[in-house]
Protein backbone atom coordinates (compact mmCIF):
# COMPACT_ATOMS: atom_id res chain seq x y z
CA UNK A 1 0.00 0.00 0.00
CA UNK A 2 1.10 3.46 -1.48
CA UNK A 3 0.83 6.87 1.01
CA UNK A 4 1.74 10.20 0.18
CA UNK A 5 3.72 12.48 2.60
CA UNK A 6 1.32 15.61 2.78
CA UNK A 7 1.77 18.86 4.24
CA UNK A 8 -0.52 18.11 7.08
CA UNK A 9 1.95 14.71 7.49
CA UNK A 10 4.83 17.12 8.00
CA UNK A 11 5.59 19.40 11.34
CA UNK A 12 8.19 22.54 12.13
CA UNK A 13 10.80 20.42 11.87
CA UNK A 14 10.64 19.63 8.03
CA UNK A 15 9.54 16.09 8.49
CA UNK A 16 7.10 13.76 9.20
CA UNK A 17 5.49 14.27 12.73
CA UNK A 18 6.59 10.78 14.45
CA UNK A 19 2.87 9.34 14.72
CA UNK A 20 2.10 9.98 11.60
CA UNK A 21 4.12 6.67 10.63
CA UNK A 22 1.56 4.54 13.09
CA UNK A 23 -1.36 6.28 11.63
CA UNK A 24 -0.33 5.07 7.87
CA UNK A 25 0.39 1.65 9.84
CA UNK A 26 -3.82 1.95 10.72
CA UNK A 27 -4.54 2.83 7.22
CA UNK A 28 -2.78 -0.08 5.67
CA UNK A 29 -4.89 -2.10 8.04
CA UNK A 30 -8.03 -0.71 7.37
CA UNK A 31 -7.35 -1.25 3.93
CA UNK A 32 -7.16 -4.83 4.40
CA UNK A 33 -10.89 -4.80 5.10
CA UNK A 34 -11.89 -1.96 2.93
CA UNK A 35 -10.16 -3.67 -0.28
CA UNK A 36 -12.25 -6.84 0.59
CA UNK A 37 -15.62 -4.87 0.88
CA UNK A 38 -16.03 -4.90 4.62
CA UNK A 39 -15.30 -2.10 7.59
CA UNK A 40 -13.11 -3.07 10.01
CA UNK A 41 -16.04 -3.40 12.70
CA UNK A 42 -18.43 -5.81 13.77
CA UNK A 43 -21.18 -2.93 14.36
CA UNK A 44 -21.73 -0.32 16.23
CA UNK A 45 -19.79 -1.36 19.56
CA UNK A 46 -17.53 -4.50 18.34
CA UNK A 47 -14.45 -4.02 16.94
CA UNK A 48 -10.14 -4.21 16.98
CA UNK A 49 -8.52 -2.01 19.95
CA UNK A 50 -4.98 -1.16 19.99
CA UNK A 51 -3.30 -2.81 23.06
CA UNK A 52 0.48 -2.78 22.61
CA UNK A 53 3.13 -0.88 19.95
CA UNK A 54 6.44 -0.97 19.51
CA UNK A 55 7.80 0.85 17.40
CA UNK A 56 11.22 2.10 15.83
CA UNK A 57 11.91 5.55 14.12
CA UNK A 58 14.73 4.58 11.34
CA UNK A 59 14.48 7.43 9.62
CA UNK A 60 12.77 10.52 8.11
CA UNK A 61 10.53 10.83 5.24
CA UNK A 62 9.18 14.37 3.95
CA UNK A 63 6.74 16.20 1.46
CA UNK A 64 6.18 14.87 -1.23
CA UNK A 65 7.32 11.25 -0.76
CA UNK A 66 5.87 8.55 -2.12
CA UNK A 67 5.81 5.39 1.27
CA UNK A 68 5.45 2.04 1.07
CA UNK A 69 3.77 -0.25 3.93
CA UNK A 70 4.50 -3.53 4.39
CA UNK A 71 2.31 -5.60 6.99
CA UNK A 72 2.99 -9.19 7.45
CA UNK A 73 1.09 -11.49 10.50
CA UNK A 74 3.11 -12.50 13.55
CA UNK A 75 0.30 -14.49 15.36
CA UNK A 76 -3.41 -15.11 15.29
CA UNK A 77 -5.39 -15.79 18.83
CA UNK A 78 -8.82 -16.64 19.53
CA UNK A 79 -9.83 -13.07 20.50
CA UNK A 80 -6.32 -10.86 19.71
CA UNK A 81 -3.56 -10.50 16.72
CA UNK A 82 -0.12 -9.36 16.50
CA UNK A 83 1.28 -7.81 13.21
CA UNK A 84 4.27 -6.52 12.18
CA UNK A 85 4.33 -2.98 9.77
CA UNK A 86 7.05 -1.31 8.44
CA UNK A 87 6.91 2.14 6.60
CA UNK A 88 9.55 2.37 3.11
CA UNK A 89 10.72 5.27 1.26
CA UNK A 90 12.41 3.12 -1.60
CA UNK A 91 14.84 0.66 -0.29
CA UNK A 92 15.06 2.45 3.19
CA UNK A 93 13.39 0.92 5.96
CA UNK A 94 12.20 4.89 7.77
CA UNK A 95 9.76 3.06 10.10
CA UNK A 96 9.36 -0.34 11.97
CA UNK A 97 6.39 -1.65 14.79
CA UNK A 98 4.43 -4.65 16.38
CA UNK A 99 1.18 -3.68 17.30
CA UNK A 100 -1.23 -6.21 19.41
CA UNK A 101 -4.36 -6.05 18.58
CA UNK A 102 -7.58 -7.13 20.68
CA UNK A 103 -10.95 -8.14 19.57
CA UNK A 104 -13.88 -6.15 21.93
CA UNK A 105 -17.38 -6.53 22.10
CA UNK A 106 -19.45 -4.14 24.53
CA UNK A 107 -16.66 -3.06 26.10
CA UNK A 108 -15.32 -6.91 26.25
CA UNK A 109 -12.60 -8.98 24.96
CA UNK A 110 -14.39 -11.45 22.96
CA UNK A 111 -13.58 -13.75 20.07
CA UNK A 112 -12.73 -12.58 16.72
CA UNK A 113 -15.80 -13.24 13.64
CA UNK A 114 -14.52 -15.90 11.66
CA UNK A 115 -14.69 -13.91 8.76
CA UNK A 116 -12.14 -11.83 10.09
CA UNK A 117 -9.60 -14.09 11.32
CA UNK A 118 -9.63 -15.28 7.28
CA UNK A 119 -8.71 -11.61 6.15
CA UNK A 120 -5.96 -11.96 8.69
CA UNK A 121 -4.74 -15.15 7.70
CA UNK A 122 -4.18 -13.97 4.06
CA UNK A 123 -1.56 -11.44 5.08
CA UNK B 1 -9.75 30.71 25.41
CA UNK B 2 -6.10 29.67 24.99
CA UNK B 3 -4.52 27.46 22.88
CA UNK B 4 -0.95 26.62 22.59
CA UNK B 5 0.86 25.88 19.48
CA UNK B 6 2.34 22.35 19.39
CA UNK B 7 4.35 20.44 16.60
CA UNK B 8 1.27 18.34 15.39
CA UNK B 9 0.34 21.66 14.84
CA UNK B 10 3.00 22.93 12.94
CA UNK B 11 3.70 21.90 9.11
CA UNK B 12 6.89 21.43 6.69
CA UNK B 13 6.75 25.55 6.22
CA UNK B 14 7.79 26.73 9.46
CA UNK B 15 3.93 27.61 10.46
CA UNK B 16 0.77 26.46 11.92
CA UNK B 17 -1.29 24.54 9.02
CA UNK B 18 -4.41 26.20 7.69
CA UNK B 19 -6.82 24.60 8.77
CA UNK B 20 -6.02 23.61 12.39
CA UNK B 21 -6.91 27.37 13.08
CA UNK B 22 -10.45 26.21 12.29
CA UNK B 23 -9.85 23.25 14.74
CA UNK B 24 -9.03 25.88 17.47
CA UNK B 25 -12.43 27.45 16.76
CA UNK B 26 -14.16 24.21 17.30
CA UNK B 27 -12.36 23.45 20.39
CA UNK B 28 -13.47 27.03 21.94
CA UNK B 29 -17.11 26.32 20.52
CA UNK B 30 -16.92 22.75 22.37
CA UNK B 31 -15.86 24.47 25.55
CA UNK B 32 -18.99 26.70 25.41
CA UNK B 33 -20.62 23.33 26.80
CA UNK B 34 -17.76 21.43 28.41
CA UNK B 35 -17.41 24.49 30.91
CA UNK B 36 -20.86 23.92 31.45
CA UNK B 37 -20.73 20.30 32.41
CA UNK B 38 -23.06 19.51 29.24
CA UNK B 39 -21.89 17.35 25.81
CA UNK B 40 -22.29 19.50 22.58
CA UNK B 41 -24.72 16.59 21.48
CA UNK B 42 -28.40 15.91 22.63
CA UNK B 43 -27.59 11.98 22.13
CA UNK B 44 -26.31 9.71 19.71
CA UNK B 45 -27.69 11.25 16.64
CA UNK B 46 -28.11 14.43 17.26
CA UNK B 47 -26.02 18.05 17.27
CA UNK B 48 -24.33 20.75 15.53
CA UNK B 49 -23.44 20.46 12.06
CA UNK B 50 -20.98 22.75 9.85
CA UNK B 51 -22.77 24.41 7.30
CA UNK B 52 -20.79 27.38 5.98
CA UNK B 53 -17.53 28.83 6.69
CA UNK B 54 -16.33 31.72 5.41
CA UNK B 55 -12.40 32.41 6.51
CA UNK B 56 -9.56 34.45 6.62
CA UNK B 57 -6.42 33.75 7.35
CA UNK B 58 -4.34 37.25 8.11
CA UNK B 59 -1.13 36.33 9.77
CA UNK B 60 0.90 32.74 11.16
CA UNK B 61 1.31 31.37 14.26
CA UNK B 62 4.33 29.08 15.26
CA UNK B 63 6.05 26.26 17.51
CA UNK B 64 4.97 27.51 21.06
CA UNK B 65 2.80 30.29 20.03
CA UNK B 66 -0.22 31.17 22.66
CA UNK B 67 -3.21 32.04 21.11
CA UNK B 68 -6.85 33.37 21.66
CA UNK B 69 -9.52 32.46 20.56
CA UNK B 70 -12.45 34.80 20.92
CA UNK B 71 -16.11 33.71 19.98
CA UNK B 72 -19.21 35.82 19.17
CA UNK B 73 -22.87 35.26 18.53
CA UNK B 74 -23.98 36.79 15.21
CA UNK B 75 -27.43 35.03 14.93
CA UNK B 76 -29.54 33.03 16.67
CA UNK B 77 -32.56 31.60 14.97
CA UNK B 78 -34.43 28.32 15.87
CA UNK B 79 -32.26 25.63 14.10
CA UNK B 80 -28.98 26.90 13.47
CA UNK B 81 -26.76 30.05 14.86
CA UNK B 82 -23.44 31.78 13.29
CA UNK B 83 -21.08 32.88 14.91
CA UNK B 84 -17.86 35.10 14.23
CA UNK B 85 -14.30 33.53 15.66
CA UNK B 86 -11.16 35.15 15.46
CA UNK B 87 -7.76 33.74 16.74
CA UNK B 88 -5.20 36.44 18.45
CA UNK B 89 -1.69 36.49 18.75
CA UNK B 90 -1.22 38.73 21.80
CA UNK B 91 -2.52 42.13 19.11
CA UNK B 92 -2.38 40.41 16.07
CA UNK B 93 -5.38 38.86 15.05
CA UNK B 94 -4.57 35.66 12.57
CA UNK B 95 -7.48 34.33 11.69
CA UNK B 96 -11.16 35.12 11.71
CA UNK B 97 -14.68 33.34 10.33
CA UNK B 98 -17.83 33.22 9.86
CA UNK B 99 -19.39 29.94 10.63
CA UNK B 100 -23.18 28.96 10.22
CA UNK B 101 -24.17 25.86 12.30
CA UNK B 102 -26.98 23.92 11.70
CA UNK B 103 -28.63 21.39 14.28
CA UNK B 104 -29.78 17.97 12.91
CA UNK B 105 -31.31 15.57 14.85
CA UNK B 106 -31.33 11.61 13.17
CA UNK B 107 -30.34 13.26 9.48
CA UNK B 108 -33.19 16.37 9.84
CA UNK B 109 -32.62 19.93 10.26
CA UNK B 110 -34.90 20.26 13.81
CA UNK B 111 -34.95 23.02 16.44
CA UNK B 112 -31.98 23.88 18.82
CA UNK B 113 -32.62 22.50 22.02
CA UNK B 114 -33.59 24.98 24.87
CA UNK B 115 -30.66 24.54 27.11
CA UNK B 116 -28.27 25.05 24.44
CA UNK B 117 -30.17 28.26 23.33
CA UNK B 118 -29.55 29.40 26.39
CA UNK B 119 -25.52 28.97 25.99
CA UNK B 120 -25.29 30.78 22.88
CA UNK B 121 -27.28 33.46 24.36
CA UNK B 122 -24.48 34.22 26.77
CA UNK B 123 -21.97 34.53 24.12
CA UNK C 1 -7.67 12.61 -7.21
CA UNK C 2 -9.56 9.75 -5.59
CA UNK C 3 -8.95 9.38 -1.43
CA UNK C 4 -10.21 7.20 0.79
CA UNK C 5 -12.00 7.93 4.47
CA UNK C 6 -9.68 6.44 7.06
CA UNK C 7 -10.48 6.13 11.64
CA UNK C 8 -8.24 9.13 11.32
CA UNK C 9 -10.97 11.46 9.21
CA UNK C 10 -13.79 10.42 11.23
CA UNK C 11 -15.10 12.40 15.14
CA UNK C 12 -16.92 10.69 17.76
CA UNK C 13 -20.12 12.17 15.61
CA UNK C 14 -19.93 9.21 12.95
CA UNK C 15 -18.76 11.09 9.94
CA UNK C 16 -15.53 12.69 8.73
CA UNK C 17 -14.69 15.78 11.08
CA UNK C 18 -15.40 18.73 8.92
CA UNK C 19 -11.79 20.66 8.07
CA UNK C 20 -10.90 17.27 7.04
CA UNK C 21 -12.06 18.04 3.34
CA UNK C 22 -10.55 21.06 3.51
CA UNK C 23 -7.28 18.99 4.17
CA UNK C 24 -8.03 16.72 1.72
CA UNK C 25 -8.47 19.59 -1.12
CA UNK C 26 -4.80 20.51 0.00
CA UNK C 27 -3.60 17.27 -0.69
CA UNK C 28 -5.43 17.39 -4.42
CA UNK C 29 -3.65 20.98 -5.11
CA UNK C 30 -0.05 19.37 -3.73
CA UNK C 31 -0.23 16.54 -5.92
CA UNK C 32 -1.02 19.10 -9.05
CA UNK C 33 2.58 20.02 -7.85
CA UNK C 34 3.65 16.65 -7.15
CA UNK C 35 2.71 14.90 -10.26
CA UNK C 36 4.64 16.94 -12.24
CA UNK C 37 7.40 15.98 -10.20
CA UNK C 38 8.16 19.27 -8.38
CA UNK C 39 7.11 20.58 -4.66
CA UNK C 40 4.85 23.29 -4.08
CA UNK C 41 7.74 25.44 -2.88
CA UNK C 42 10.26 27.57 -4.43
CA UNK C 43 12.57 27.42 -1.59
CA UNK C 44 12.84 27.07 2.18
CA UNK C 45 11.28 30.56 2.63
CA UNK C 46 8.81 30.69 -0.43
CA UNK C 47 5.72 29.16 -1.30
CA UNK C 48 1.83 29.64 -1.66
CA UNK C 49 -0.14 30.49 1.46
CA UNK C 50 -4.32 30.03 2.29
CA UNK C 51 -5.53 33.56 2.46
CA UNK C 52 -9.31 33.03 1.89
CA UNK C 53 -12.01 30.40 1.91
CA UNK C 54 -15.45 30.05 1.50
CA UNK C 55 -16.79 26.89 2.09
CA UNK C 56 -19.69 24.90 2.04
CA UNK C 57 -20.36 21.51 3.46
CA UNK C 58 -23.40 19.76 1.51
CA UNK C 59 -23.35 16.23 2.85
CA UNK C 60 -21.01 13.86 5.33
CA UNK C 61 -18.79 11.20 4.21
CA UNK C 62 -18.00 7.82 6.45
CA UNK C 63 -15.75 5.22 7.43
CA UNK C 64 -14.25 3.54 4.17
CA UNK C 65 -16.04 6.04 1.53
CA UNK C 66 -13.99 6.46 -1.61
CA UNK C 67 -13.96 10.17 -2.30
CA UNK C 68 -13.20 12.04 -5.19
CA UNK C 69 -11.34 15.61 -5.14
CA UNK C 70 -12.02 18.18 -8.19
CA UNK C 71 -10.39 21.32 -8.93
CA UNK C 72 -10.95 23.86 -11.33
CA UNK C 73 -9.08 27.07 -11.74
CA UNK C 74 -11.43 30.05 -11.22
CA UNK C 75 -8.57 33.13 -11.57
CA UNK C 76 -5.02 33.26 -11.79
CA UNK C 77 -3.44 36.59 -10.98
CA UNK C 78 0.53 37.32 -10.73
CA UNK C 79 0.50 37.03 -7.41
CA UNK C 80 -2.39 35.28 -6.34
CA UNK C 81 -4.30 32.36 -7.50
CA UNK C 82 -8.30 31.25 -6.97
CA UNK C 83 -9.07 27.70 -7.46
CA UNK C 84 -12.95 26.01 -6.76
CA UNK C 85 -12.58 22.92 -5.27
CA UNK C 86 -15.40 19.98 -4.90
CA UNK C 87 -15.34 17.04 -2.60
CA UNK C 88 -17.46 14.21 -3.95
CA UNK C 89 -19.38 10.50 -3.26
CA UNK C 90 -20.42 9.10 -6.44
CA UNK C 91 -23.04 10.97 -7.62
CA UNK C 92 -23.15 13.47 -4.01
CA UNK C 93 -21.78 16.75 -3.81
CA UNK C 94 -20.14 16.53 -0.30
CA UNK C 95 -18.37 19.72 -0.10
CA UNK C 96 -17.28 22.84 -2.10
CA UNK C 97 -15.20 25.78 -1.57
CA UNK C 98 -13.66 28.86 -3.63
CA UNK C 99 -10.01 29.31 -2.12
CA UNK C 100 -7.96 32.69 -2.94
CA UNK C 101 -3.76 31.62 -2.94
CA UNK C 102 -1.23 34.31 -2.16
CA UNK C 103 2.44 33.70 -2.91
CA UNK C 104 5.19 34.80 -0.71
CA UNK C 105 8.66 34.98 -0.69
CA UNK C 106 10.02 35.38 2.60
CA UNK C 107 7.46 37.10 3.72
CA UNK C 108 6.42 39.08 1.26
CA UNK C 109 3.60 38.85 -1.75
CA UNK C 110 5.41 38.27 -4.50
CA UNK C 111 5.21 36.42 -8.12
CA UNK C 112 4.15 33.48 -9.02
CA UNK C 113 7.21 31.58 -10.29
CA UNK C 114 6.37 30.92 -14.24
CA UNK C 115 6.49 27.03 -14.61
CA UNK C 116 4.28 27.21 -11.06
CA UNK C 117 1.72 29.53 -13.39
CA UNK C 118 1.85 27.38 -15.83
CA UNK C 119 0.75 24.31 -13.85
CA UNK C 120 -2.56 26.10 -12.76
CA UNK C 121 -2.92 27.18 -16.48
CA UNK C 122 -3.72 23.15 -16.97
CA UNK C 123 -6.04 23.02 -14.57
CA UNK D 1 -0.14 18.58 32.19
CA UNK D 2 -3.92 18.64 31.73
CA UNK D 3 -5.88 17.78 28.49
CA UNK D 4 -8.89 17.98 27.12
CA UNK D 5 -10.26 15.51 24.62
CA UNK D 6 -12.26 17.53 21.50
CA UNK D 7 -13.93 16.37 18.38
CA UNK D 8 -10.44 16.16 16.56
CA UNK D 9 -8.95 13.67 18.93
CA UNK D 10 -11.50 11.17 18.43
CA UNK D 11 -12.74 8.58 15.54
CA UNK D 12 -16.16 6.84 14.68
CA UNK D 13 -15.39 4.12 17.17
CA UNK D 14 -16.91 6.77 19.78
CA UNK D 15 -13.44 7.27 21.92
CA UNK D 16 -9.98 8.90 21.18
CA UNK D 17 -7.81 7.66 18.52
CA UNK D 18 -5.41 5.48 19.73
CA UNK D 19 -2.32 7.74 18.33
CA UNK D 20 -3.22 11.24 20.14
CA UNK D 21 -1.94 9.74 23.42
CA UNK D 22 0.63 9.86 21.88
CA UNK D 23 0.53 12.84 20.82
CA UNK D 24 -0.64 14.32 24.44
CA UNK D 25 2.36 12.81 25.44
CA UNK D 26 4.53 15.17 22.79
CA UNK D 27 2.44 18.15 23.87
CA UNK D 28 3.55 17.50 27.44
CA UNK D 29 7.83 17.09 26.69
CA UNK D 30 6.87 20.29 24.68
CA UNK D 31 5.70 22.08 27.68
CA UNK D 32 8.65 21.55 29.61
CA UNK D 33 10.26 23.82 27.29
CA UNK D 34 8.37 26.41 26.77
CA UNK D 35 7.26 26.72 30.48
CA UNK D 36 11.17 27.72 31.02
CA UNK D 37 10.85 30.21 27.77
CA UNK D 38 12.29 27.98 25.32
CA UNK D 39 12.12 25.93 22.36
CA UNK D 40 12.30 22.19 22.14
CA UNK D 41 14.70 22.69 19.42
CA UNK D 42 18.40 24.28 19.18
CA UNK D 43 17.89 26.29 15.99
CA UNK D 44 16.94 25.25 12.06
CA UNK D 45 18.20 22.02 12.12
CA UNK D 46 19.03 20.67 15.79
CA UNK D 47 16.30 18.97 18.10
CA UNK D 48 15.44 15.90 19.99
CA UNK D 49 14.24 12.66 17.23
CA UNK D 50 11.66 10.22 18.52
CA UNK D 51 13.97 6.74 18.33
CA UNK D 52 12.01 4.59 20.13
CA UNK D 53 8.20 3.55 21.47
CA UNK D 54 6.90 1.32 23.72
CA UNK D 55 3.66 1.40 24.49
CA UNK D 56 0.83 -0.01 26.45
CA UNK D 57 -2.86 1.39 26.02
CA UNK D 58 -5.03 0.36 28.80
CA UNK D 59 -8.26 2.15 28.61
CA UNK D 60 -10.35 4.82 26.38
CA UNK D 61 -11.31 8.68 26.84
CA UNK D 62 -14.05 10.19 25.07
CA UNK D 63 -15.33 13.44 24.26
CA UNK D 64 -15.27 16.11 26.92
CA UNK D 65 -12.89 14.31 29.27
CA UNK D 66 -10.33 15.88 30.91
CA UNK D 67 -6.84 13.69 31.07
CA UNK D 68 -3.60 14.36 32.62
CA UNK D 69 -0.31 13.47 31.45
CA UNK D 70 2.56 12.50 34.26
CA UNK D 71 6.12 12.43 32.93
CA UNK D 72 9.24 11.36 34.66
CA UNK D 73 12.91 10.59 33.67
CA UNK D 74 13.93 7.21 33.53
CA UNK D 75 17.72 7.55 32.17
CA UNK D 76 19.59 10.88 30.87
CA UNK D 77 22.65 10.08 28.21
CA UNK D 78 24.88 12.37 26.83
CA UNK D 79 23.04 11.82 23.60
CA UNK D 80 19.58 10.73 24.19
CA UNK D 81 16.92 9.99 27.31
CA UNK D 82 14.61 8.17 27.79
CA UNK D 83 11.37 9.01 29.65
CA UNK D 84 8.03 7.64 30.95
CA UNK D 85 5.23 9.11 30.63
CA UNK D 86 1.20 8.23 31.29
CA UNK D 87 -1.70 9.62 30.52
CA UNK D 88 -4.61 9.52 33.39
CA UNK D 89 -8.39 10.30 33.75
CA UNK D 90 -8.70 10.85 37.19
CA UNK D 91 -7.57 7.37 39.02
CA UNK D 92 -7.65 5.60 36.13
CA UNK D 93 -4.69 5.01 34.24
CA UNK D 94 -5.34 5.15 30.17
CA UNK D 95 -2.41 4.65 28.52
CA UNK D 96 1.58 4.41 29.18
CA UNK D 97 4.68 4.65 27.10
CA UNK D 98 8.66 4.43 27.33
CA UNK D 99 10.13 6.88 25.01
CA UNK D 100 13.70 6.89 23.79
CA UNK D 101 14.95 10.73 22.24
CA UNK D 102 17.98 11.28 20.56
CA UNK D 103 19.18 14.39 19.80
CA UNK D 104 20.05 15.22 16.35
CA UNK D 105 22.30 18.17 14.76
CA UNK D 106 22.33 18.61 10.73
CA UNK D 107 21.63 15.25 10.90
CA UNK D 108 24.44 13.53 13.05
CA UNK D 109 23.52 12.70 17.28
CA UNK D 110 25.28 14.68 18.63
CA UNK D 111 25.24 16.06 22.86
CA UNK D 112 22.29 17.14 24.04
CA UNK D 113 23.65 21.20 24.78
CA UNK D 114 23.43 21.81 28.58
CA UNK D 115 20.44 24.10 28.81
CA UNK D 116 18.27 21.30 27.91
CA UNK D 117 20.29 18.42 30.05
CA UNK D 118 19.34 20.77 33.22
CA UNK D 119 15.40 20.63 31.83
CA UNK D 120 15.28 16.72 32.07
CA UNK D 121 17.25 16.69 35.17
CA UNK D 122 14.15 18.38 37.17
CA UNK D 123 11.17 16.06 36.15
Amino acid sequence: MQIRVYYEDTDAGGIVYHTRYINFCERARSEIFFNNGMLPTGGEKSGFVVRKINADFLGSAKLGDLLEVKSRLVELKRSSTTLRQEVWLGEEKLFAMTILLVYMDHGKISRIPKHFLELFELL
